[in-house]
């Protein structure tokens, strides 16, 4: 079995699985960590050391990252806490890319409801975002705008954006930069200070860490607001009892990460290995965002007038585990969103599959996914599919 | 050991934590639940089991219930859900009692800043809420009330109070009723559709399922608006790739809640007889709430001028651990806002700690409680604490 689909979800890594069995089977310390006595303190103190441990490896100072339950619920945090229900002070702009995942597309759709003007920078076809487009857009509306949202790293196609070029040029024009960076935590070097955005976050599920965790990063913390009432927990911005065994099994993973991350280069070198094998027997084939810079293990390829599901289904059936393209849009058989910005016509769009592995696959995986695709390829390619 | 602050937080149950040993050693579904593949389906087949076990348990439709992150979460979705920054529809009127949990009284001040008229109905001394004071403000208020907040079990005295004739009034007055259940749900018999409350919540942790996880209940969906954006998961109305590893352990401490439900009377029982014998030893302890109807597992007892600090070190000496209150609050040696709404004296209200223990706790704890509380009041009566 061949598990190509980390950019939707990623297994408990080995070391997250071990640390959870050693803790269940030795009933490791449980309580509230907010309580006075000694067990809540060593919950406490336990916890504390995690976020010491995740911020090192995120780059981070430990006051500035805020445990969670995942990239949603930070992205819709940063913009509870920039944005209002009324808008203010004249910063009625948001500039959000055409490329950003639902969750981001659906905060901005909200506070576009509430009066913010909902401004998209242009696509390149290469997958990376017009950044001239972005400067006039920050120069036409210099301090009217609350957010600029560019994510790191696409979830579809893997295509990195110049993210630390686009936080110099937001500090030049006075705007609060927010990179959603869930696909580049565990998948590329990351470091939040180097990055220099003003907000960040990453989900556990995606790096092998416990479902439902997850991390908010902020330069300046005084600017959050919470978005979960509570009793003061995370500083009072994220109110709750804190997830802390989740919270543990974050710095588990991330640790496992930081030390499997030279394993990327071999990924990324098969990879490339893979898709070049794939050119050269599928001439008509396309792989999305291929010019830019992408995460070393993300392939986003289209047969054209093949379609992507019926691809999907071939290679499942030979124990391949791929999607056509994000979870969320998964089940609609069209050309997603971020393809559309990147201007691919719909015979193109439409035949695209997402393969996506991780710093531990292993990189003969390729092998298998190749021969599957030849397999898929050759069988689909004598009938229309649409 | 002797555990006791099951209303802090519960340690992960029997079977929970069976459970996850053997999913984690046989490395049990993976994958995003919304992915369209097999494993994905996998995933989301297994989570909408648990929805449905859930529901079953908790007396809900699986379509009224939503998995989140815990209470605190749940309690800032009901009021964003019913409140907005704009006050709206001459409905500006909250009424909310004077001892809910912090997360309500946040989410309160918050609103009430929005423009929002934050309106307390009266206390009684017995720790019940004054359920004609609650109708004179209902009927007052008539068309304009766009919450009412009242708790099931308070967290420190665990009185219970008159939920159902709480939830009539409110049908009678036309107002939304949220019913706090943190503290009720796997310590007393609970039924969302009889309880007749219009949104309730629940927190795994507070029941042995993994920390981070919970349950918003509505009766009518539509109602709710999503707190955290996203990709449409949970029908829209809760962002976020789904907690599946979390939700499975809710299903698995729900059932095994309902399992063990007939213990509670064994320790309702023991814990009358503690209380008797405490009262019959040391004629002037108070217990906080005693004329109520109360959580077969809570104490909340005062011996009036010896400190509840002092008292919870004594015992935590002899390895038996309670906190003072809420553990929100439990680093302020001050009487509890809870306790200060039933008109407790400070001498009473700062001599207070909780005893609460869980339904598959040892009854006999008791006895061996009642043997630390003599040694720590006899020691400490000899000390004049404040």
């Amino acid at each position: 079995m061949i598990y190509a689909d980390y950019n939707g979800s990623a297994p408990i890594c080995e070391d997250v699985k071990n640390y959870l069995i050693k803790r269940l089977n030795s009933n490791g310390p449980y309580s509230n960590p907010n309580a006075i006595h000694f067990m809540g303190g060593k919950v406490l103190m336990t916890m504390e050391k995690a976020r010491s441990e995740c911020a090192r490896i995120l780059g981070a100072m430990a006051h500035q990252i805020f445990f969670n339950s995942g990239s949603s619920e930070g992205i819709s945090q940063v913009f509870h806490s920039l944005l209002s229900d009324g808008v203010t002070k004249g910063k009625d702009i948001m500039i959000i890319s055409a490329i950003e995942h639902s969750a981001v597309v659906n905060a901005g759709l909200y506070f576009e409801k509430k009066g913010y003007k909902y401004l998209i920078p242009k696509t390149l076809e290469n997958g990376l975002v017009d950044i001239d487009d972005l400067e006039k857009l920050l120069k036409q509306n210099l301090e009217k705008v609350a957010i600029v949202s560019i994510m790191a790293a696409n979830n579809e196609t893997g295509v990195i954006q110049p993210y630390k070029e686009i936080a110099l040029l937001c500090q030049k024009y006075h705007a609060p930069y927010f990179s959603d960076t869930t696909q580049l935590v565990g998948k590329g070097p990351f470091n939040f200070q180097e990055c220099m955005a003003d907000y960040a976050v990453m989900s556990g599920h995606k790096i092998g860490a416990l479902t439902g965790t997850g991390i908010l990063m902020a330069k300046d913390p005084s600017t959050l607001k919470s978005l979960i009432f509570g009793g003061g927990q995370e500083k009072g911005l994220r109110g709750g009892t804190q997830n802390y065994i989740g919270n543990e099994t974050l710095a588990v993973a991330l640790t496992h990460m930081q030390n499997n991350i030279s394993k990327l280069e071999d990924i990324r070198l098969k990879r490339l290995e893979f898709e070049a094998k794939l050119k050269k027997e599928f001439p008509a084939i396309v792989i999305l965002g291929e010019k830019a810079s992408r995460l070393a293990s993300t392939t986003f390829v289209s047969y054209p007038k093949i379609h992507g599901q019926g691809v999907q289904i071939e290679l499942e059936s030979q124990n391949i585990f791929v999607t056509t393209s994000s979870a969320c849009s998964d089940n609609e058989p069209v050309t997603s969103k971020v393809l559309k910005a990147m201007n691919v016509s719909d015979d193109i769009g439409r035949g695209a599959i997402r393969i996506s592995l991780g710093p531990c696959s292993n990189p003969e995986s390729y092998d298998n996914i190749f021969q599957g695709m030849c397999n898929a390829y050759k069988k689909l390619s004598k009938i229309k599919s649409f």
